[in-house]
């Protein structure tokens, strides 16, 4: 099923209102969520959308935060999320970053007490468009297991950096610290096939092809997939993103992480409040004239763009490339749905009472 | 051949002294180098000490360099390193990021017209002991093929994140964006051993075990080591790296960054200047009071520690502790050398006319 963007943004708008969202943070929840189906991102976009209701249902998701900056310096913050939507704290903080960096050059948000924020390309994107590099982190609900560990200890927790170019598109890399993304799994186990040895630990700790061993209590495992491949590397990287939105942030961190699933409870004796980000803004100009940098950008694109190739018919991706051409794509054509979302949303509309989405 | 600190230390100071750096640059830059022996990391300490001197001897390392800050906001710097070594100009970034950090909360210092820097750690760790977080990244001599090419466009290109804990020791992520680094390459060929398939590409673009591969015009891989591990992660790690060290300061990026081995000359119509660094640091109390944050940390490491084990003999490791260790040991023991190291440091003493080292 294809459906208009227009059309889903305006669904997902009337949802977040019906949960009690004021309009002005509706709208810009249902931008974020969009921007992750216009990029091709399909595992966190509308397809997430009836997850954020369940945990408004649970209670674990306050529509109406008093989102407030509870610690401070001319470039860093902390902001107390108050238990919002991260589609909605996450960009708050962005803003106070970029302000910060208009000023001084560059600025830094943790954010605590919050809930999933969609995509860090989101947010790493807003800054592209004031000419600043702009990043993005956050933890999430704990699936991966540390190099030499079978426990889930944390989460994929993304890593997004964006930087503006000339005549090109922004090269954006918003990636997992995970070998593989859990949607990846699904796919798999939808269609009935193995999944590459490298991405999940069964539960006893033992590499597994079976695409349903983290849903019978096994754990992701970090890029690298194992010690002899880099397996600490990622671990590391996960750290990384763990401490800046965690620790950093007064926040919850590793097994800690509330689950983004409303049927799976936080742990007892949580250290920290919701879940945490992390982002964070530099003008290009702060180094360089922007000009300068924006050229000299563009010559990196193009040398990579036409590296030496191992297939011929395989060139080298430049990293946002094919989320610019999803969206071109998308919003000429609109957005597919497959028919479990489809369905989904279907059973929302019931449920919060608005208008079915149209094909 | 087992040597103590203060002999090798001695030793490395009276080599750059020879080479005609300043008396506070030689024993700064000998302070860094040894550090990466402290810390087990051996491919980055005096084992290089011979290839600055082949630079010098190449006219590629000015030992008197003129550093001076070029580009300039309250949190934003960009330095001209002058050509010097990487091991005096990344310090010298490092103290304006933490003296931005100290006034404003945050400090980012790029670095172009530089050479290698030595082990990433160092500089960050600078930043932890004023209870900050220290960042730092350097661009370095292509080795590494991006995702779906075989052609050498990036170097190992490591990333350093170095957080304070309280009672224990700082979590120090301090990693090569390649599958493997390129010392293990060595270490697999002087034992006549295999290499895992993921490391390295033949010079056809075909994977291989060979551990010479590299030798005869291949390539490294990406963290992630194929597509369906995730190895464009690591290309895009690699160019955020890439990004920040060599566009953002006007140092040279991708296959134009020169090489650190003398025999291979830069290649031609480079766009920048040099290698290209870049240093960060936050204040932790920037973003909640640092007690807490050292706490929490404390609790993440205990957490993670005490990890459910794959193999009860294996504890998970925390990012850091083994190079704590190692530095302990080793200030207590002194440094071991392979044979290779200790007569290459012979043949430097006679070249330069300095007193031989004494195991």
């Amino acid at each position: 099923m294809v459906v208009s963007v227009q059309a889903l943004r305006e669904f997902t708008v009337q949802a977040f209102r019906a949960i009690g969202c004021p309009d002005a943070d509706a709208a810009l929840a249902a931008e974020v969520l969009l921007s992750a189906d216009l990029r091709g991102v399909d595992s966190h976009g509308v397809a997430r959308l009836s997850g954020y209701v369940r945990l408004w249902e649970g209670g674990r998701l306050n529509p109406t935060p008093k989102m407030r900056i509870v610690h401070e310096t001319p470039t860093t913050a902390t902001v107390d999320g108050d238990g919002g939507l991260g589609l909605v704290t996450a960009p708050f903080a962005m803003d106070v970053a970029i302000e910060k960096a208009r000023r001084y050059g560059s600025g830094w948000v943790a954010v605590r007490n919050s809930n999933h924020f969609g995509i860090a390309g989101y947010h790493a994107l807003k800054a592209v468009r004031e000419d600043m590099i702009g990043f993005a982190v956050t933890n999430a609900s704990p699936l991966v297991a540390p190099t030499f560990s079978s426990e889930r200890l944390l989460g994929t927790n993304p890593i997004c950096y964006a930087f503006p170019a000339g005549n090109h598109p922004p090269v954006v890399i918003d990636m997992a610290t995970s070998a593989a993304a859990n949607g990846k799994l699904e796919i798999a186990e939808r269609a009935g096939k193995a999944i590459p040895e490298g991405w999940v630990l069964d539960p006893d700790g033992h590499p597994t092809t079976d695409a349903t061993a983290v849903k019978k209590g096994g754990a992701l495992l970090p890029l690298g997939s194992d010690r002899d491949h880099g397996s600490h590397k990622g671990f590391g990287l996960s750290s990384i993103v763990d401490i800046l939105s965690g620790v950093l942030s007064g926040a919850n961190y590793g097994p800690w992480v509330p689950p983004f699933v409303a049927y799976l409870q936080p742990v007892a004796d949580q250290p920290g409040q919701g879940i945490g980000h992390f982002v964070g803004a530099m003008r290009v100009d702060g180094f360089r004239p922007a000009a300068e940098f924006k050229a000299n950008m563009d010559q990196w694109i193009t040398r990579f763009k036409h590296a030496r190739r191992v297939n011929p018919q395989q060139p080298v991706i430049i990293p946002g490339e094919p989320e610019e051409e999803a969206t071109r794509h998308r919003l000429e054509n609109g957005i597919p749905l497959v028919e479990a979302v489809w369905n989904d949303l279907g059973e929302l509309a019931s449920k919060l009472d608005i208008p079915a989405l149209r094909g």
